[in-house]
């Protein structure tokens, strides 16, 4: 991954000889006030404090961030409005005269930002990096003042600048062009919740002031402990880093050599970076044959098929006794193999507890078969395999099974449709028979996040996008609440009448202002007994990676702290597909309902 | 650039082998047949001849070129046609199910493929590479046989492969995702207006049997001078190599150092390379501020200034004497100065006569006044030289000037509004001034470019493309005729009532059938006497990179060999903007007129 650690100084004139000992001392870009006067100088004076060709048009683009002129569009007071604007219009031609693309940053000192607003909506060319303070600056002063009373602490409190950001972001209508940079300071540190939250919005960087770090015993640079960890958590979201310090400091190598450790230590380097925020349309691999490419992947998975060879080890154990192993035969049928990975957890399985079994294996893909046949042939020779090129849905089995084994789960349990798939093979089963797994259970949560959001409006343009339900590994999210369970199918279902319609309403409670932009879904699964395999955020299976999340997005509402969120989903079925609806259920009013009739995003049977 | 060199071998079943085998030779892909027994077999077998294991889906996708089966899916015989229709979709199943994007290769057998043109709009998932001999190989069979009359050998040279090929990509809509591989043979070379119109078309790569090549005197593979300069051609245009030869052959090694030798020497690399086919809406920078980025690209041309210098240089040697170098002024004004590279050649200019000039800058751009003043305080210090902050139309001079100097052109010579700038600036001129430059001519020719094209239809979603004019560096293209002398316009234009609207018709020659996507479009300019810089593909300025062609859209349709085809050029003119109307006028019917009242290009006043 590629962060960027950026020295950020005031009154600095010279900026190729800044950019030098910047990246002298490890630092990738610079942060700087375009206007190095201190004083903002004269809208009009064409001369120049420094000519364009001081920097390659490259340098400009790549390794400066241009800090706006400190001045208030939005004074109260005329005057110094109109002059404001006309600093900051000035600022900003400077700025896209010198970087193609580029970005500027600009800091917020209130909640009133209407014209500030409608500036950065006029300027398209660049990135907009909107400055925030993690929490009200005036909360420290009052250490200084004897006048405070407990009322102006807490009118303080309640102006929280994250939703200063949040009437901006509206304002600006969510340009994926504007992020934001939360500035950090040494004398009040946020709790975690705040911190939580503004994971789930788009963080370009945070601003470390230098006076964070505390010389350790051998007089190095450090951060705290809790520092450590609240610096981790923005990392983990791939904010990048301003360390913030005056022109005099001389421990500059020491801050970007201890933030480029703390980089590495938080980063969270996988495979998958790729993916993170990325929305999938889930598969339908009942409909569509997967790729080898497809197969592939999920093969690689470390954990899942341990898991199912451990089920099927533990129930060959519990059905078959020592005395019977060499005689009693275990008719096990995969349902749906892939290439095969399964049917290999099941053959060891039957090695490993020495029972004998005899393997169906039914698969619908003939370019899947090619390969299985070629395994059977190759590497299960003395092996009792047999393969079917069929739709389990119209296999007549040469016998009954006592297992049937099969992973027809997607990202929400029963979205691949599973239950509708066990249910029809219920015929293949005996009557004492099991299935593996033997119960599937989907959760949901209410998220923010606005990557996501973003990229749920990109799509908009081309399909009905808030009508789809997305696969997506989560990364820059907040979980406004803990996931509930809600819907259960369990398997093998031998009622008379099987309706695998559901319809329920769960609430969650609202921690902390936010915005809701959709819904999170996952699942568990209960393969035989205790062995498990989860998704859900709270119990996930360590080191899988077959499935990442749902989302189901929602149109973004604020949320206040202390309010209640009812999500109302269903599982609704006709003859040629399934879907979900899913609506916010709230009083006063009801929100949007989601996916009606199916239209956006089914399951085709 | 990235090029590949592609083993081609049929007969070969050990696919991992080959792959081995091929990159120990310095290849990077090999292209194998999909079913490498040399008889199809029964579509419905579902016994594999290999299992998709053998390679993993990174290196089917990146590694191998799939041969389609050699089945004749337009075959006039109903049940071989049915027959190789269950064959070639078998063939696409499979490498579908192997390769995640990936590339199959199917050849054209003669003029008919209507079914085959319906398989690939349906498979969608990956490219495909369509290969066409260069010439009919029927006309090579001639030599061998006594019976060919010469109606027979004219009628086999009348069915060009190319028509086989234009047919089948009008049956596809032209899709990007299918591009031509040309298929070269040793029995007949073809001729240079059949190679170049080849370079109009989509080529992914260029198959060369091993049979081209021959033994040097120190016994080594090479190519005829003939061969290198036809495959020459192709790489220049970006064309991968695909060398087909026998599993026996000891020479592999060979064959592709040369090629990427050959390659080297073709490759045309140059830092533009990312802009080739990019269609650019042209600047417009009479209304818009340009950046420093664009500023700078421009300043490293390496030959514009030069040649600005020396007109400036000859014009003040014509007009002031040795024996008036010291005492008499010259006042040259400088339209237009960006961050001043014009005015550093006049300045040079005058340093080397030895005159005296003052230089008057007026430049419209506040952000390049201010590098401009930091370079009068800087490096000017000493010179006669003034800054005006000013548009030149409002600008009131002090005095009158000797010499006008303008960079105004565009690709098309009068779309950056020269003219009407030029025009308006007479009144700063003495009445025996001139203008440096003192005409421009533009230049059109009719082009088939499917690059082009694409791109077109690509913007075509979003916006008229069809009615604007592009700047893009041409590389896919072929020249239906040469370039034809269009609008001319000269400085100053003294005349008491000036039109700058211009109305033309030209006539080109269809040398041979293709397919016309759009009109070419160029000019020239004289500085100074025969001081030129021209963009004219006929005498281009060696060097000069400032200017990119230009290219004005039409709508796809087959010309005949022999045909003339006429383009009319419109140069219109209302009270806020200026546009051009392009519309190829011929018998029996125009075609369609495009622009029309400057909805799409337009260059505001």
């Amino acid at each position: 991954m590629n962060y960027y650690v950026c020295l950020h100084q005031e009154g600095v004139s010279n900026i190729p000889k800044l950019i030098e000992k910047a990246y002298a001392n490890n630092y990738n870009v610079v942060a700087i006030s375009i206007n190095p006067n201190t004083a903002p100088f004269d809208p009009h004076e064409s001369d120049p404090t420094y000519p364009a060709t001081i920097l390659n048009a490259t340098d400009w683009n790549s390794k400066v961030i241009f800090k706006l002129s400190d001045v208030n569009v939005d004074s109260p007071n005329v005057k110094l409005r109109e002059y404001s604007k006309e600093i900051l219009l000035r600022d900003i031609a400077w700025a896209e005269h010198l970087q193609n693309i580029g970005s500027v940053m600009v800091r917020l000192r209130g909640p009133e930002n209407t014209n500030l607003a409608e500036i950065v909506r006029s300027k398209t060319k660049g990135n907009w990096f909107i400055q925030v303070p993690i929490t009200n600056p005036e909360i420290a002063t009052f250490e200084h003042r004897k006048d405070a009373t407990e009322e102006d602490i807490s009118k303080a409190e309640a102006n929280d600048p994250w939703t200063w950001w949040n009437k901006l972001r509206f304002a600006v209508k969510q340009s994926p062009k504007v992020k934001v940079v939360v500035e950090l300071n040494d004398s009040d540190r946020p709790n975690m919740e705040t911190i939580r939250r503004w994971l789930g919005e788009p963080i370009e960087a945070i601003i470390i002031p230098s006076s964070l770090f505390v010389r350790n015993r051998s007089n190095y640079c450090v951060l705290k402990k809790e520092w450590q960890v609240i610096i981790g958590h923005f990392i983990s979201v791939r904010a990048n880093i301003i360390i913030s310090t005056n022109p005099n400091d001389k421990a500059l190598s020491q801050y970007a050599d201890y933030l480029k450790k703390l980089i590495n230590e938080n980063c969270d380097t996988h495979a998958l970076n790729s993916y993170e925020n990325m929305l999938e349309i889930p598969l339908q691999p009942l409909f569509d044959n997967l790729d080898s490419y497809t197969y592939e992947v999920f093969e690689t998975d470390p954990v899942k098929y341990k898991l199912y060879q451990d089920a099927v080890q533990a129930a060959l154990l519990d059905r078959v006794s020592e005395e019977e192993a060499k005689k009693k035969l275990t008719v096990v049928m995969l349902l749906g193999a892939g290439r095969g990975p399964i049917a290999r957890a099941i053959l060891n399985a039957a090695q490993i507890t020495n029972r004998q079994v005899r393997l169906y294996i039914i698969e619908k893909n003939p370019n899947a078969i090619r390969t299985l046949s070629h395994m059977v042939k190759t590497l299960w020779t003395n092996k009792d395999v047999h393969i079917f090129s069929k739709d389990m849905r119209d296999f007549s089995p040469p016998e009954l099974a006592d297992i049937l084994v099969s992973e027809l789960l997607g990202s929400f349990g029963d979205n691949e449709l599973s239950p509708e798939c066990l249910d029809g093979a219920l015929k293949l089963l005996k009557p004492d028979g099991i299935s593996i797994p033997y119960k599937s259970t989907s959760y949901i949560n209410p998220l923010m996040s606005v990557a996501l959001h973003q990229n749920v409006c990109q799509l908009a343009s081309t399909v009905p996008a808030f009508d789809y339900g997305y696969v997506v590994l989560l990364k820059n999210v907040y979980h406004i609440d803990e996931p509930q369970a809600l819907f259960e199918f369990t398997h093998p279902n031998r009622e008379d009448k099987i309706d695998n319609t559901r319809c329920k309403v769960l609430t969650f409670h609202v921690k902390k202002d936010c915005v809701m932009h959709g819904v999170g879904g996952y699942f568990d699964t209960h393969l035989y007994k205790d062995i498990c395999l989860s998704i859900n955020p709270l119990t996930h299976t360590a080191g899988m990676f077959s499935w990442f999340p749902m989302f189901f997005p929602t149109h973004p509402r604020t949320l206040k702290e202390g309010d209640t969120i009812s999500i109302k989903f269903s599982r609704c079925i006709d003859p040629d597909k399934i879907w979900y609806e899913w609506q916010v259920v709230n009083s006063p009013e009801d929100w949007e309902l989601h996916n009606k009739g199916g239209t956006g995003y089914n399951m085709r049977l």
